[in-house]
This record gives structure tokens, C-alpha cells and sequence, in this order.
């Protein structure tokens, strides 16, 4: 099965993004994660998303804040699917780094989850190689059932 | 190699939905092309993409606009990828359904593309398939190096 | 009388929604609440909603955030009057839950109060109930009176 | 059974607000429409709301654009259910009337439906009506399976 | 000389009103300052704002938060100049309360200043009354040069 | 009794500011119209502003679109009551325009009106003289009542 | 002298640009025009931004759409002043290119100009050029001066 | 080589804006820092800016915040290049201020950069300073170098 990367923009995006990271893990999904930025090391940035399949990737989730462009540059040196989280940050709480990530032009899609959405971003990218891994497919099923036990539990607790 | 499914909130949204069903013909993928509501039809949502996968599905597109919820009542009965179009409407502009589209709470992803961004969905389900398809990767690898060369070919001619 | 019901898509919503429990209780108007979620338990939301009207409910009440479209799947399985507290969050402030919730396509309608106004979605739910209850009418009169006469006492405290 | 009340600020938007008009038609209820402004008629708004119940109204609908204080100004003075359709206009989209209709302050709710929501306005208060009047129940539920069925066609038709 | 009046809509809002009244007293000039709610005293407003003219007002302050309708409720009962304060809240920061007070329709204007701008709504009201009282426009000047020279005076120690 | 001057940032604003000299016009109020920018002509509008008083003005209304800096850069020169136009374009609808006329520092008050709300500039200007011309505080009055027979016309000729 | 470059992520954004190279010509500024995409050819830009004081340019001017990345790529890749016009479209009214333009991280300005404010793009880059070229900023002044005294031109004529 | 100035709307920005001093004192930059306000001292403001030039000025930076109109009243007033710093504030996360920074009109460009982007104001003004001083060039290049050999360092500190 092909590997996830991570790339984040910033060191600073670490605590919002390791939910992705986490939920991988859970889910026995190989994956490496990355500091790189698309302004501060732009070469970094398209060397390894110009190799990124070669390298045996199968998906890219790349989270950025602001003038969110990480998702952006990596997608248009690959054509691997790649998933973008946009941060939030003070001044426009994240309506900045939506826009700038999922605004993209017609020809280099950029598949953007929620504002931080650090763990749909992994559950994704997980969605999209199940495609071909029947046993991450039925363990993705499960996970959902799961979920939905969990919340007809609270609703259980919230009625006794 | 499993089928797309585009899945329009309202059959006035063909249009702006039209590029990506044939974006897909372009590139040999088969798909289904289907009218279904969140709210005028939820049952048949629920029954069609909760038998997505079994029905040979390997991604579901779903477009609409204002509250758009179709991509994420998708989302909420299976687990392949579901991309999300947000279609602009006349007030808001289309940042309701964006919005409504991207902002999905944990454990339930949505990938969202650009408002009216059909072209780009498409892609990204194509992009999906092809990490199981050899062939096809190749052809959106070939299409980027085309669409590089129609760039490179407009800047030559502005400049003669 | 009619029963109302509470719906919240999250336990995290319950300090939020809390208000709304408590104006019923007040008004001597009985509810259940619930925590169900459009994502994670549709099938449970659909059950409910469709058959709310049958188990004696008169309005349902749905409070969610982000991409809320809780209020929105429950108004597709009922012809009862459906309410939306858009629940605020951290990143846009609930703009996102607003429009989420307010925006309906022609056909299923929602009646959204404010961002985070679980008293005033109870008060609504109680105004319609009154429409055939003459004695919760004139209580949700002495109501308004009383507090007519707390800000004039307020005002005149303001001025001693 | 009580008429249903369409308030709206001004004449200019009659073609927006006739949806509502003839939805109520369709459904045998009946209705009064009124050109009353929150501003330029404060009194006559004032007057009609304070006397609505009386007046065998049994829910008010108001329409309204840019500050659009009508809906609230009417709520302040009855508590009779009442829906808000914010009207676009050409600077904001709506915005402004969405926001100044539905972010009322505790204690008086508006029912707010999508900007120029006309026809689920006048759905909203049919189901409010609905809840003791069964053949209007019934006829909405009709209505509804119709509009299912209508979607389903069309989708039909787009597969021949 | 006319008096001014200050009237906002909740008495929590007192703490962003107070540097309204405290400009006013500053500057010698007499005024009242009321808790009234367009929506919770309607009458009250209605009828402060009709007789503020023979009254002895010469300008009405009125401070509101989200669908802030005070001051247009005010505007909407006097020809007296009427002013603004758009008061910010959690949610949506102020945006609510800025729209719903200045986007208000031809025939009745409201003067709105900044968000919690309640020192400004002061000088404003101090610059209508300074139109027929000399003494007040040349204390007004004067407080003009004051500030001037303060921020020089900052300016000069920044730089030393 | 003191002229009003209506400052244009651009004579491609006249058509929407023509309504506020109309508005002067038929209150019989002397005006002054001009097209002067905060940033082409910075010199001519601190001394128009700086000498306004002494030359007979009683109140500036100032009509400029996107950075509108205009009323802003009058206020800073002028303890005159100083009214924004902020005019609508294109892009942002006026939002831009609105948020730089309103967001005014504390110290320098502008007085806001509704997006491209040129006759209600004039109103609040005429409001602002008639508190020192009993004459104009009548005709004003009489405007409203005028105004308010013409909505209850409409109002009966929509019910005929 | 340096030469400028103007490139625009689209032919399509052609007649929004032009205004950029007219405004050089005018001031006898050599420029090149370029369509280059930081999605469609990241090469082509890393290697004409990389390279681009090496050849000449003294100022890189970015023109581009919705995510618009753009200036940001070009400014990844050199320390030359890269000034960006975000471009409007549709659905947004171009506050997606603004923000995506102006909110670059730290390390990597981008001087961001009006939306479709191609002159001033070329004016910002012509005073960036002026302060090495006393004649060129003489030009400027003088254009400012014209600039003023067709502003008071108009402002004549108006008043006769 | 030219001198930079930093101008600050108020000495509370003094934190927000201390980077660009910092910035500029590690690249050698001489530069000078005033507290001044369109609005408070708009004398100062024009003769400052109107003498920048020959004062010796290379480059002015203006940071202010709400209806922020500091860079817009200098640059009317010289032709050397204006760096906009919109401050962020409370209630509109910076957005007013960035729009009254950047949506200057056609003829007078201010180089805006993000909210609160103070280091990245003193970059820009390095980089147009650096066009005629090839060690202060080459001083930027290296930092550039040194920028990604940092965020490379973090990378590779990760993933061990």
C-alpha cells in the first residue's frame, strides 16, 4: 500500500495537524511528515512532490495558514490527489487559508477539508486508498459504526 | 476500474456540472450522471450512496449550491471519497455552499473543490483512480504536460 | 399538547443549548432531548425526524455548527415546523453554522434563529405550540410583559 | 383555521415576495398582504402586530432588504410566530438583511428562512398551521411526495 | 442648549457606553442615558423617541449589539439626528450590529459610527449641537489641537 | 442658516450622489457641490475642509468608493459634522467602502450612512440644520407624514 | 535602468492587465508580458522569477485570479520586489485573490495593489525604479500634479 | 543609500510594528520612527510625507488599523513607495483595515502586505532599497538562504 505524507508550512502548525498524523496510525497507514514551505523552501517543495509518486506515495495532505499556497504548489508538481487542511489564525480565522486552498484554477484540483480538519484530512486520504485495500475499506466501515455506537451512547447517557 | 458518480442537487446546476462529466469522457472513465436532492430526495441519497461501493463505485461527485448539504449526506453513508462542488448562487455568491461543503465535522470528510470548480472535481476523481490504474496516471500526467505547453504556447504568442 | 424535541448535533453543544431545555421546563412545555448527528448518525436522524410527528412531537429544535446541516436533514423527513440554533465555533464565528442552516433550497424550509440563540429557538417552538394552547399564549404574554417591566426597571435603576 | 399575514417593507419587492402569495394559494390558506414599513410606517407595523392574534392571524411573514428591522419590529409586538425573508439587494447580496433578521436578541425570536426565501416562508407557516389542522398536514405531506417524485423524474429523464 | 440622549439596548452594554457619557460631561454638555430595547420596550422607545424633540433633545445616541435595530426604531419615531453604535459581539464581531444600523432605507437615515465607537458617537453629537453654540464648537477646536499635540508629544518621546 | 457641501471623490460618482443635492434642492437648503479626492487632491480638500466653517457650511457629506478616505481626511480637518457616502463597486459590493468610512479612530467621528443611502446624506444633513431652523424641522416632519401616507396608499391600492 | 515584468497567470486576465503596460509605456519604462501559471507551469516561473534580476528586471508585477498564488510563487524565488493585482471573478468578487495574495507568511513579502488595480501596479513599480532615476521620478511628480489639476478641472467645470 | 521611515497610526501598534524596526536594524537599514495619525495630526502627516524625499527617504512604512487611511494620506503626498501594515483589531480581525489599505483608486498605489505582516513591510522596503545596492541584495539573499536552511533544519529535527 502507498505511504501519506504530511507537509506542513510551519513547525508552529504541529499541534492542529497531528490528529492526521494519529489517526494514520490507527488506522495502520504508513506515512512520513514534512516541514517544508512553499515560500520559504519552494525547491524542497517541488522536488518532493515531483517525486512523490515514484517514492511510493499514494496522497499528500498539505497544512498551511494564510496565503495558504502549500497544497497549491505541491499540486501542480504531481498529479498524486492532494488534500489540503487550512490553519486558522487570529486576524481572519482561517477564511484567508480556505480560499487561498481551495480557490484553485480549472486543470490542478486541491481536495480541502475543514478549517484545522486535521483528522478528515487523514480519514481521506485513508478513503482514497481503500479504493484499493479491501481490509482498509472494511476497517474504514467499522470506524464508522463505531462512531455512530458512540454517539447513540450519548445520547443514551444524556437520557438516563 | 470503478465507475464516478456526479450527483447534481438540481438539474438547473447541469450546466456549471457539465464540465466534469466530460472531463470524465475525456479520459475513457465511465460514470453516472444523476439528479438527486439532500432534501427533496434524502431517502434515495441515503439508498444510493450507502450502495455506492457494492454498486461498483470508486468516487461520488455531488453538486450544489446555497445550504449544500449533498456532499456531506453522501459522505455520512459511505466511505469512498466524496467530492464536493459548491455551486455560486445569486446573493452569497457561492461562500454558502462552499462553506456548508467544506466545513464538515470530524469523521466525516469532505473533499471540496473551487466553486463551480466541475472540471477540478473531476480531476480529483480521476487523480483517486489512477493510483490504482497505471494507465490512466500516465494520461493525467500527459494532460498536465499539455496543458504546460498550451500555457507556454499563449506566452509565445503574446509575445509576437 | 405537542412534545418538542432537542436535537444537538455534538454533547459539546449541551452548555449552548442548555438555554433551551430550560425556557421549556419554564414554560411547563415537555421535550426530549438528543444528541444525534446528520454525519454520524443519519439513520437515527432520518428514523426520528420521520416519525416525530407520530410519536406526539409538535416542533423540532436543531442545533449543530460548522457545516450544521443537522436542522436541514431532519426537515427533509418531516413536515413539522424544524428550528436551527447555528452553534458558533472558533474559526468563522458561526457564520459557517448560519449559513449552513439558513440558506434551504425552495421546498424544505428551516426557521434559523440567531447564532447560538437556544432560549429564542425555544421561545419560537413555544409560539407555535400556542397557537392552539390559549393558556401557553397568555403566558408567553405575562413573559413578554415582565420582561417589558425588567428593562424599564433596569432603566430606572440606571438613573437613581 | 387562523390566515397567515405577508408584511413586506416595500412595494419593490412584491415580485420577490408572490412565491409566498401563491404557495399559500396552492395550499387553500388564507392570507392578507400588506406593504407596511418598520421605518416609514413604525405605527401602522406597531398597530397591525399588536393586534394580529386578535385578528385571526396565526403567524406573520415580513420581507424585508438591507436593515431589514420589519420582521423584528413585528415580533416586538406579538408573539405570534414570525418569519423573516431577507431580501437581497445589489451592494451586499443579502447579507446585511440575513444578518439584521435573524440575529435577534433573546427573548424575540424571528424565524428566519433563506434570503429571498419567499416560498419556504410561506411553507414554514403552513406547517406551523399544520400542526392542528391534519388536511393541511396531510397536503403538505402530499406535496412533499410530489416533490420527491418530481426530482426523481427529472433524474429519470436526464438517464434516457 | 439641547440635551443629548444616550439609549442602549441592554444595560450590559453599559461598559462599552460609558466613554459616550463621560465625552459629553467633559465637554459641559447636559445629557440622559436610558436602558431601552427596541424589541423588549417597544412602546417605551416609541415613545421616548416622539416626544424627544419637545423634550429638549437635540440629538439621540442609541447603542445596540447583533440585529441592532435601536437606533433605525428610534429614527423611525423624530426627525432628530439619531447615531449608531454598532456594538461588537462574540460571533460575528460586530458585523451583525454594523449592518443593521447603517444600511437602513432612503427616507430615514441613521449617522452610524465605528463599532463600539461610543466616545466618537459623542463628538459627533457634540459637532451637531456645536452648529448653534460657538462656545462648544471653539471647545471642540481646541480638544482637536489637544490631541494633536499629544500624539506630537508621543511622537517626540518615541524619538528620544 | 449654514450651506451643506457634497464632495465627490470622483465625478464618476455623480449619478449616485445626484440624489442628495435633489434631496437639498426640494428642502430649499443651499448647497455646494464638488468633486475633490482625498489622494489626488489632498491639498484642495484640507483647505476646503479647514475653511468650511468660517465659510458658512454647517455640515460635509463626502460620497467615495473602495479605500474610501475621503470623509475620513475631511473630519481631519474640521470640527463640522462630516457624513459618509461609502459607494458600491464592483468587486466588493461596497463593503470596502463602508468599513473605511465607518471604522473612524476615536477622536474623528464620521457619520455613516447605508451603502450609495446619497438622499438619506441629505436628510441627516437637513435633520442636523433644522435643530437651529424651526421652518426646516417642520418641513421635515411634514416629509415623514407624507412619506408615510404614500406606504399606506400603496399599501390599500395593493388590497384593491 | 531595470526593466519591469508583468505576468498574468491567464490570457483570459489580459484586458484587466493591459492598463499595467500602458501605464509603462507612457512613463518609457521597457517591460516584458508573460502568461505564466504557478499551477500550470511552476517550472517556467521558478526559472523566469530565479533568474529575473540576472536578466534586467528591477520588479516583478503578478497578476492572477481566485487562489491566486502567483506573486506568492514568484516571490519564493527571488528577493526582487514582486507586486501582486489580485484579479475579481465571479462568485467572490476577488477576495479570494486578495487574501491569497496579501497574506503572505513572514519572510516573503508581496506588495498587493487594489483589486484589478493594474495602473497602480505599474505606478508602485515605476516609484520603485524612480529612486534610482531622478528623471523617471520627476515624471511621476509631474503625473500628479496633471492628476491633480484635471481632478480641480472637472470640479470647474462641474460647478459651471 | 535612503533612509526607511516606519509611521504608526497610534503608540499602541508600537508592538505590532517593532519587527520592521528589528528587521531593518539587522539588515543596516537606517531608519526613522514616528508616531503620527492621519486623523489626529493630518498637517503633520502631509508635510512629513510631502518632504520624505528630499529628507533623504527611500521607502515609507505606515501601519494603522480600523478605517486605517495612514499609508493612503501619505501617499498622496509623495511619489516615493508607500508600505501599507493593516493592524489587526477586535472586532473585524484586520479586515477593515486591510481594505482601507488596499483598495486604494487608480493613480495613488500603496504596497500592502499582510495583517499585522510588520517584518515582512521591512523586507519590501529592503528589497526596493536593495535594487541600487547590490551588498544589501546580496545581505537578502543570503537570508533567504539561511530562511530555508532553517525551516530545512526543522524538517529534518522531526524525523528524528
Amino acid at each position: 500500500m502507498r505511504k501519506i505524507a504530511i507537509i506542513m508550512g510551519s513547525d508552529s502548525d504541529l499541534e492542529i495537524v497531528r490528529p492526521a498524523a494519529n489517526k494514520l496510525s490507527e488506522l495502520s497507514i504508513e506515512y512520513e511528515m514534512h516541514v517544508l514551505s512553499a515560500h520559504r523552501t519552494p525547491c524542497a517543495v517541488a522536488s518532493f512532490a515531483s517525486q512523490a509518486y515514484d517514492n511510493g506515495f499514494g496522497c499528500i495532505i498539505a497544512a498551511a495558514g494564510k496565503a495558504a499556497h502549500l497544497a497549491g504548489a505541491i499540486a501542480a508538481q504531481t498529479v498524486l490527489p492532494v488534500i489540503a487542511i487550512p490553519i486558522s489564525s487570529k486576524a481572519l480565522g482561517g477564511m484567508d487559508a480556505l480560499l487561498s486552498s481551495v480557490q484553485m484554477p480549472s486543470g490542478i484540483p486541491v481536495a480541502t477539508v475543514a478549517i484545522d480538519g486535521a483528522a478528515n484530512a487523514a480519514i481521506l486520504a485513508a478513503q482514497i486508498l481503500a479504493l484499493s485495500d479491501e481490509r482498509l475499506y472494511n476497517r474504514l466501515k467499522e470506524q464508522r459504526i463505531e462512531m455512530e455506537k458512540a454517539v447513540l451512547e450519548k445520547d443514551r447517557r444524556l437520557n438516563n
